[in-house]
């Protein structure tokens, strides 16, 4: 089934303990539709870049499935760029220089091929941006997933709280959850943003893994909840678009099984959680550009192996 | 089958944000005989009091199966006191206060019925306490753990490696992890102390799940991993003593099942954190003095559900 996602379509430059990577590609609508690729077609790009980026890029994207019939091409401007610098044990991140370029005024355009998609996944972008889209369907997706920051929250919490109200899945780190709520517990956190919208919320804790809540019929018991660990690394390469690519991926199973029940949200948080182990790996996309199906199977039946035990209760 | 703990049994006094608990019971080993109690009889307890402890923990104490033959009241003297305070999101806890009393010459005695121990557990204590009870004992344990803490790394690490090329299991948290063996890595960190002497290591990573590392046959293929989370909670509202419960319940599992391979293993950890998301509900030990085999069952149940997917992978 169709999935539509928007959001940046980039370069980053990323310093590590491993090394800089200068100008590299990135962008959360890059790392969301490559994850999904692997999952499901077509997959619909709603974009803006300059007239800097690399048409190499662009044939792999191509390549792999992904229709890039929403994606404008500023000529004579440059595209979205971010440089970032990661501290020694990969925990922190900041910012060090942010230039908006095309995206400063950025109108997402539906081409008409793109109205009724079976699956939205929303990047992280302005939630004006987001609302856009949302606007130009012309048929109720199956699921529509968004994922924000911080930086809404504190810049446009007016407009996030209404594209929130209109999706299906929430996907946030705890630190913006508790932002959100006003909760430290996650549990609780869950329970007001269940409030505010979403039915489902993925709440991303990096190395420490994702919690999938999903609003319970009977308000008393609260939740239900899923918990997927990180894949234990050795070595963490570079952790940029371990989240969108999670999304992509989780968005992408779901896309491809058309099964919306709890048991099989648990899987998509694991398949997504197995592709975002990928992309930590290597710098920026490469390494969700060359993944075979075998090596996701093996990737998930580790998670299997991680988590997986038989209670054997008595009595 | 027998289990023997050694560790402190103490007075605590603790601010959390819900409250604050004046000079109440506590102690590693307390927490530890408590736990394991529900699992396998007898639980031998070897510890040092002063004459102001209270007779009615005591008899709570045996009237759970533990056997406090090994445990010195010191007439005169006062009990090991710890203060400490939570931050308001209880990531963070301060010491205000710590009286070692009664503790400052402990020098554990085994009586004659406590030296063929099948199982035994080190609470965290002085390694040179640690070592004189491994010294004691008679007949080699089918398993011994043992549990530490940062402050011995800082000022006693020889002695401390000392008893850990001696030991099994190791639990330790993250971060104490990461100090003894010089990686940020989990995963590294395991294998450098693995190098060390314990073939199992459980790394508790308090409100984000305990991981159990099994050292592989083959060296090349690192660790077994599994991974359990901590139950995600609403409110928590006092964690101390939910490291040593953790190593009760654990040591308990495996000491009533007396099958050490590493499916077995897996359930002792998710018994072990199924017992700390008990201790957690109040203040010092009352939560372990209440429970029910049905309601021990009912929370491993919940890991069950937390955790367990079915991959369903094809191909």
């Amino acid at each position: 089934m169709s999935l539509l996602t928007v959001g940046t379509v980039a370069f980053d430059d990323i310093q590590t303990p491993f090394g800089h990577a200068e100008r590299v590609v990135g962008g959360a609508a890059t790392y969301i539709a490559l994850a999904a690729s692997y999952f499901t077609r077509p997959v619909q790009l709603v974009s803006v870049i300059g007239d800097d980026f690399p048409e190499e890029t662009l044939a792999q994207l191509r390549a792999r499935g992904v229709d890039l019939e929403g994606l404008q091409v500023k000529e004579g401007e440059e595209s979205f760029f971010w440089a970032g610098r990661y501290s020694e044990n990969m925990n922190h991140r900041d910012t060090l220089e942010t230039r908006l370029n095309v995206l400063a005024d950025f109108d997402p355009v539906l081409p008409e091929s793109f109205r009724r998609p079976d699956y939205v996944m929303l990047g992280n972008l302005t939630p004006a941006v987001q609302m856009r889209v949302l606007d130009q369907l012309e048929k109720k997706p199956r699921l529509v997933a968004m994922d924000t920051m911080n930086f809404w929250m504190d810049t446009a919490m007016d407009e996030l709280r209404e594209v929130i109200a209109r999706v299906d899945v929430l996907t946030i780190n705890d630190e913006e959850a508790r932002q959100l709520s006003g909760e430290h517990s996650l549990v609780k956190a869950a329970r007001k943003i269940h409030e505010m919208g979403p039915d489902q919320i993925v709440i991303k804790k990096g190395e420490h893994g994702a919690l999938l809540f999903q609003r319970h019929d009977d308000a008393l018991h609260g939740s239900h909840i899923f918990f997927a660990p990180a894949l234990p690394l050795a070595d963490v390469f570079d952790p940029t678009g371990a989240g969108d690519t999670f999304a992509g991926g989780f968005m992408g199973y779901l896309a491809s099984t058309g099964d919306l029940s709890f048991e099989n949200l648990k899987r998509a948080v694991i398949y997504g959680s197995a592709m975002a182990s990928f992309c930590v790996e290597k710098f920026s996309i490469d390494r969700l550009l060359e993944l075979t199906p075998e090596e996701i199977r093996e990737r998930v039946q580790r998670f299997v192996q991680l988590v997986n035990f038989d209670a054997r209760l008595e009595g």
